[in-house]
């Protein structure tokens, strides 16, 4: 689906199955004159949890947007104990780019910021190298090289919220950042630090993943972008895609073919974020589409 | 999504696009003491039409069953001149199967007929040829050969209608059955005849498709299911999948990779046909999944 | 590529590699009147390993057939520390069939095999429930219920055994037969036994693999044919394939969905397997195709 | 597999097919002291074609570079009447990349140059507009905006031929460059121009393929790079891929989804031109890999 109209709300509701939620939601919504454009629904009947992303034009709605969240709950939200998050597709999400040396992603994703392919501002770029400075300079995009190292990692990231903070960051992306971040700093961006891992996790989690692999012998690789929680490379799957191999691909054959996995895999996972597609619940992932 | 409770109801609508339809229908549904199991929505933005699959637990409805289509109708449908099709889970479909001498398809099929796969009854099998008799014949099922020339096709197509009729069929499906059907035969049978097509169509209609894709050098081969209509292998395309190939696969090598294929975009048609989830709009089908 | 030739011989061979191993092979077949139909080569430079699958043309080859691999290997393999296998094209392996309860690769295995397609006689199946035997009867072929338990494995096992060696058999393949196999009975069909596992391995080896991926929230599952070793599904991987699912998909789905993935991928194994396309190095096959 | 040798030779063949054409190769080179590195060997049985890709190690190798495709021809080529090409891999093709205004293949490949993954050279960039000509500068690559009408398109195509002359371009990439080639043009680089074609061909050859692919309902869409022919869109194809599409999705998330998957279809043709892994034969390619 594209999101052709920008005067837009969109509710990411869930809470525990009922009858009768669906019409509470739009009828709230019909009432007030906001015309539904999209309605999103699931129920996951193992867990009784019901999930809805319902999406509707504003031109008409006759409540003022900065009222929207606290008249839903007053009036329907609370009364089926919903947890729900409101965006507006006006909004232009604020994003952080993290780096090290490997340059792939990195070039993915500016490639399509230049081209005006994801709709985001992306005031500030972090790597623990400069190697990639003179691309972010040639974009006129603030650079700064933090170096970590085992002693000096609090202090660092430290500096790191600080531009955040500064640069007002509504989520990083982690292009191939090769550092572990702290549960301090994970805790501090909840569902809002997107990674990209070399592998179908949870195969072969940690590091060298494709050396891993080689040796096991697997006849397809694959790349997982996911939300950072405390513990790595376990948090909640955003995308994850796959490519055949065979015994003739070495491990330098795999990370060349898994390069072009890693790009698209994080890529989508980017674009779900920044419209507002994505509910976590216990880990996992509703991606609706 | 699995349906597990067998007591629903099932509403395909499209309609012009307009404020107001979900809250309409579920409205309905919900003021009636229906629990709404599923929804899914969508709008087709350039025709500006309006598609909805909904499904409702009927144990505490207070509408009958066989008065939910009328009052549907006048409450809600007419108003928004909605095409609807109503459907209850709890209804076995009656399929005909129709096959020639290639049995990959037929096998698969009669395979997840005997292990419950397929929510069917097949009553009867039509073949030009009577090779698969015996398959039949240990199933059970009636087999009827029913042999077809230039000159007595009509004719054939008579006998072929009369045992559809006697055998009360709902649909039909051809598993490589290698006939043209009559114009007249498809327009008796509109939106339920599937027919699998060994190739991506629209490329290679028509005869010899692996032939042509090995002529062509085409890197990919595919399998495309459908409706059929009055024009040859044009009609709505339900699913399609494809596996890729190389200059070492000969045209057997595709027969043979290709089986595979079929048998698996053949049997998902029917499952989406049996499930009520496929609506038909200008000759493009809505899946709702 | 397709083997149409019926009377031709296949060598599989791996050696260190070392200059001239292609012209000494090519040149042993070519000096002694066989016509080589199929050469596939590779080496694996990390290990410095050389791998080898040459078909050739018997119709005029002057070495009797009984004794090519003496004269290969004192021609040829002993000077280059070869290991080799010879097979001839118009063998027909004799496979013996296990499973349980769950029959939709045993279906389509069967299936493939009464339309032709498998090369091989399935002279017994063996399952420890008789829940398929009425499938085995109508074919003809010796169905054994043999009951395992906790206790009786064993002699159980002993049972098989005698079974197989009384039909001839080459290979097993395990049609998701739900019991593990003893070391002693591994050990004696060493690169003999397929098995087929439902998750894309390493990811979710042992039980329940759909209940661990819906728990860990993936968005692909998969399927792995790999040769059974004595440690549960490590051994050397065949084929894999994935299908993509989403947070709507249930266990039950992708038990459904995977049913597919299962079937085919096992089937793809027995092929490589019958075809003599498959080595195996340090728990890694390589497959020539 | 990964060229790690950079002093080696490449020979592709074509040949009618007959016994010993295999050991005349391997013979010729080992009795000169090549050490053969990879060896790919295929015979189109339908033609009666025999085609082969080897590469050896020339560091100890007798003959002379500029001598080999003499002694080749006169010692082996001409007994079997072959049609070979000879490449060495330490050389660098150049290349010229042609664009009009769509960046993303542009942006694509030119990512892949800087970050070393393409082993070309690129001088020129081409284009009939110059709305990319900043990206061209900021890498320091020539860039000439060659501006297409219908008058003077024979006249501006002698500018683009004089400019590909000065700077000794091996091969041409259309990278979405929105004008069809004259028949001359095409004639002066015969499998030297690659194009990328928004489609899988042969379905939806010429303009607005997505529109095409919309329309009729098609539940896949691909893309195909090949080589330029005279006639439109229907080379012989390198590579083909395709990602799945459902209803929901607008002719605008199609052009969106196949952005990356041109991408990534262009980046492996011009991968397989500039390693020498591409044979064509009857408007087929043979893909060594």
């Amino acid at each position: 689906m594209t999101n052709s109209i920008k005067n837009s709300a969109v509710l990411l509701i869930h809470c525990p199955d009922k009858p009768g939620i669906v019409v509470a939601i739009t009828d709230f919504i019909h009432k007030n004159d906001g015309n539904i454009l999209y309605l999103d629904q699931h129920v996951d009947t193992e867990r009784g949890v019901f999930f809805m992303r319902i999406e509707w034009d504003l031109s008409k709605f006759v409540i003022q947007r900065e009222k929207i969240a606290e008249y839903f709950d007053t009036l329907v939200g609370s009364r089926y104990q919903m947890t729900s998050q409101l965006h507006f597709s006006d909004t232009k999400l604020r994003m952080a780019l993290f780096v090290s040396k490997l340059p792939h992603c990195f070039y993915d994703l500016l490639a399509r910021y230049e081209c005006g392919e994801l709709n985001v501002e992306i005031p500030v770029i972090i790597s623990n190298h400069d190697d990639l400075k003179h691309v972010a300079d040639r974009l006129g995009i603030d650079f700064h090289c933090i170096e970590i190292s085992g002693e000096n990692k609090q202090q660092q990231e430290e500096k790191q919220k600080e531009l955040l903070v500064k640069h007002g960051i509504d989520f990083i992306v982690l292009a191939r950042y090769m550092q572990v971040l702290s549960d301090g700093f994970v805790k501090a961006y909840p569902q809002r630090i997107i990674n990209i891992h070399h592998s179908f996790l949870p195969a072969f989690p940690g590091g060298r993943p494709y050396h891993s692999a080689f040796e096991r012998g697997v006849k397809i690789i694959g790349a997982t972008s996911h939300y950072v929680t405390a513990e790595l490379d376990a948090g909640p799957i955003i995308e994850q895609d796959v490519v055949h191999v065979s015994h003739k691909d070495t491990v330098d054959d795999m990370v060349r073919i898994g390069r072009d996995l890693e790009k698209i895999v994080l890529a989508r996972a980017v674009r779900h974020h920044v419209h507002n597609d994505l509910l976590v619940y216990e880990n996992r992932t509703v991606v609706f589409e």
